[in-house]
């Protein structure tokens, strides 16, 4: 049987409505593509892992960048790309996700990607700062092997659209594990009137947290004396807030700090060997790689901050970031993994305790 | 009728113990005191407001200082001495709470008392650092009149004790709003072994933040319809996080960002307006102001940080932030206040949908 | 005799222009203002010490704030107000300086100046964030009297004036020391052009740091045998850093990165105890607290970031920085103060090394 | 002729003594090893970068951690690595430098090297933290080609010796550009007493900054009229400094930062495009991966932070850093580069202007 969204169980997070497809694609422009390797090798090891590229526009954001920023909610984590992000303001680069050891493969591959698409780089302009978050999906994959390779991030890129996201177990969310369950990949939406415009807010998280015990539902407790014997590692979740409303590169990162709140009313608790990092971008505003030479300003229209407006995005981005980890665990589907370890979906019946919210 | 705390209601938060008072008083040495305000002066203003001062020890804290870190959560706050507590990694003064224009008189008061009690500071040594938080409780308190005095800081230290803590609307509580009823302080604590030692966490807070659509509360909807039209200022919160347990700075910064998780459980999505900042320490080493002068270092012995036994405290700092918040509803009562406006306490009924928790 | 400035004394700092007045007043609209308390009082104090009001621009700072931003360098500092700064990117009150233990004084006068200018403050708006930096004059001055009123802040305010800027021992400078020698207040500015806009960047400094053996000058070591026997308390610095070129707040934060630069060309090196910290504003927008209701957006044109001419302005803030520094030990003269302690002033002649520049 | 370093003409910087060899080598343990890639391939293209490791010591550093922290001073920058270092404090793995776009190759053999000496991570543990650092030599090199391979990396941390460390055009400062002369590796270090013990601190840089019109040197302009026409890119320096005082990770960030002032001192302001990052260690403590299962705590003995002892680490270290700036440029070597491109060592004579220091 095929897997359905946390909305398809009739279970709905906060008050805002969702996009049209209740994914981060719902921001004009925004798209994602998934590379996913599931197989074994010959040497019987699993392998469950994956590229997702998450392209904050179709152009070159090398030459059209846009504002961003990301937040550490805790700090076990390998994520590359941060710290020109928070100097500068801008991602130029697609925000690509995998596992943990893959991170140089898909660093190289997504560089050469826009060394080829930009061939200024390196020879009339400067570097390029590429973003790539992970999760260590270990449990499941045979992180060990470093099966991915830089063409994969290529072809996640390519791989790239708007309109529906496939979820679960794919791309970057292929050996994830959540909440004692399979976890993955996932996404929610909200849409909101700010004055006379709609803006949207998105979610793409890779979900990789957490035990049985820590699952946050009302209700009876499904979980109690099923919790797995063998040790996990402490596993993390990647956040990737995307908006079309005008937002500066602070108030990004003030959007990005509320994708813990989303995150803790799932059950984490952001425990010790949690690498829990967020990405945040605007596709309001393109900034251009250079202005021409006679101009010396860039224009920004940014959301006004005296009111209700930005605290209607933060708790948007509460509920997307709820409702995107709930959609991972939905949509990933029973896994065997490396060393015929096994993740098992999550039953839709545990999940129906959170009918209870009183929204 | 007399208010009474959550678990008197039946309802617990979370898998872990509380300590004997279930307050940060659990944590030995520490000691709380509150001087409250509430009266009507000639001029026909209400005054409801007060200080709380929070003593990590009975001694004297200049000499002998201890470990601490603070995290904002968002920054919308005039909380004083953070700075060098982030650069220096100590609290070398009570921490001091009241509302958003009495940081002067506070801090005033603070700095005096510790002049006495320490004739060499500002003479054969440095200065000192004093830290106050404060909310804005201008919604039921004149706070424009600015009635704390210095002494009121003061006599909030020495009135601090042991015990039991008074919670609900008391010291800088006394005046403020939660979540739509009447908020103020509140206190939690959890104790847990780790190896062959029992520590603890508690926290305090004053709660100022939200309105009642926000309550997260599993069941049904106590409170459509009923939300004030009156648009009330940006709340706030401040949260204070004391353990026993052997944490350096670095370790209690994880620890206050924790807060966060417990803050977002009861419905905060910490909106634009709302100074939300916690302040943490832990009692485990007292570090002198001046070390014997043939004494090169301090020693330190530090939680391990490779497992379970920091998690635990994640979790534990997780839980009591959010059961201190909900004790500082449940102990609050309906308070009218300046210009006629009045809070209401949360009724009791509203509260059993915590019960659905599957703990 | 009457005391020069660096200039007069033919040396140059850099390779740009000054402004009119090489002086942070040099930004259109800026003022500066000083109250001096200099008198021994009945019980044989000393009183050295004063209160320095920087407004970025003549009119109702709340109504009409500033971007703006703080960096912290060494945070053995009390400043107050940078939370909110941090977090909002705004100022809204006058920059005020004084010494460590008079911060409350001058916090609780400049609110109730603010609270005064705008009564909708506390009562149909929120609370006022104001900041306050100091550092100790405790050597000179009888720090622990706490001399300075709530008045002095406010008379500081009602001072400030455009035009020449008073510099050495004057407002929070009178009883400062830097470099062995008597310290104070400084100022500078720079003027370039960028396209066809000429943008001034100008800093004031309350220098409070170093001892003779750290003032790095080329040329024969003046200072040798010479230094005090007297342990001095570690010094501090602010800095206060304005533009008029259109910078957002994040682009301010690495102008005020650049101060430690300048800081450190005059022999600094940021020890221990010293406070030493930037606040920096641009004064090309202005922010309204409330925008007209239809409006969702503030609009903003900001330097472009792609090239050289954001790196001009992080060269002129180094330069101002650092002429301030010398222009406040040029202009400070020889002070006796408590216990019949002794700061003289700066022999021009040690001062000369720095015409060894090759600018 | 062969060059000669910044000692060698007689100059000297500060007023502490230097270790045995003046290099971060004298912190007894670390270890240096170079991988230079210098050569013209078949395309006709100039190849001129290598790779850098630095190993705080000689064991496996997954398995015994040393205590560690990181410094943006200009983020325009690539370094991989540093959120699990600020969140955590450790250090576990060489750390590397190479050119921008050989930050994948490097992070992937760094990683290959790390998972063959420890097999249990990625098994029956986490995952491994590097840390590569990176500034941009496409002036000279043609760092589009990406001719970094792994193997270069792993090789670099095999060729890793004590005692002296080859300076210049070497490893990962083979084709990098400083002050408008010939950069690449520098390092100097300096030993003082603390009470009964002798500490070292010791820095080793790789150079990639600034103009001749930068050069912060006393005396004439030597640099007038010879500033090259082309526009080079923006560059940066990686800045490692290494102690074994005990200092903890919040004392290390403290001393990171004031490389900023060492740097500051040879002419650089940290261009909008510089990526000027640092990162600092202590060799006191090994942090074991995993503590025995029955100890609870670790022992840190911490240096003493009430006083000048702290302080003197400070100067230590913008010392070292300068000198080893001035190292970088001393000891390279003319080099012709891609499409022609020259970069001329520096001459001599201009350095002289350095004795002008008082020291």
């Amino acid at each position: 049987m095929s897997r359905v969204r946390l909305r398809d169980l009739g279970i709905k997070i906060g008050r805002f409505q969702t996009g049209n497809h209740n994914s981060i694609t719902d921001i004009s422009g925004v798209k994602v593509g998934h590379v996913t390797l599931s197989y074994n090798n010959e040497d019987g090891h699993a392998i469950r892992t994956g590229v997702t590229a998450i392209l904050p526009h179709a152009d070159s954001l090398f030459e059209e960048k846009v504002l961003g920023s990301s937040y550490v909610i805790n700090g076990f984590g390998k994520t590359v790309g941060t710290i020109q992000l928070q100097e500068l303001g801008v991602i130029e680069s697609p925000i690509m996700l995998t596992n943990t050891l893959s991170v140089p493969a898909v660093l190289d591959g997504t560089i050469r990607y826009l060394l080829r698409q930009n061939p200024q780089i390196g020879d009339t302009t400067g570097t390029v700062n590429v973003i790539v978050g992970e999760c260590n999906d270990g449990y499941l994959n045979d992180i060990r092997g470093m099966h991915v390779a830089p063409e994969h991030a290529i072809q996640a890129i390519q791989n790239a659209e708007s309109g529906i996201v496939e979820e679960g177990c794919v791309g970057a969310g292929t050996g994830m594990s959540c909440l004692g369950y399979k976890g993955g990949i996932g996404t929610s939406s909200r849409v909101a009137s700010f004055g006379d415009n709609l803006y949207t807010v998105g979610a793409l998280v890779v979900s990789n947290f957490g035990e049985k015990k820590d699952l946050r539902i009302p209700g009876g407790d499904f979980s109690k004396g099923k919790e797995s014997k063998e040790k996990m590692p402490d596993g993390s979740i990647m956040i990737v807030l995307a908006t079309d409303a005008p937002l500066n590169e602070r108030q990004l990162q003030r959007l990005a700090k509320r994708a813990a709140f989303g995150l803790s009313r799932t059950g984490s608790y952001a425990s010790q060997g949690s690498g829990d990092i967020v990405i945040a971008f605007s596709t309001a505003h393109r900034i251009p790689h250079k202005l021409p030479p006679n101009q010396e300003c860039n224009t920004f229209h940014l959301l006004r901050e005296d009111g209700e407006l930005i605290s209607q995005l933060f708790e948007m981005a509460v509920d997307t970031v709820e409702e995107a980890i709930w959609n991972s665990i939905c949509k990933a589907t029973t896994t065997e993994g490396n060393k015929g370890k096994v993740k098992e979906e999550v039953p839709y019946e545990i999940l129906m305790g959170l009918k209870g919210w009183n929204n």
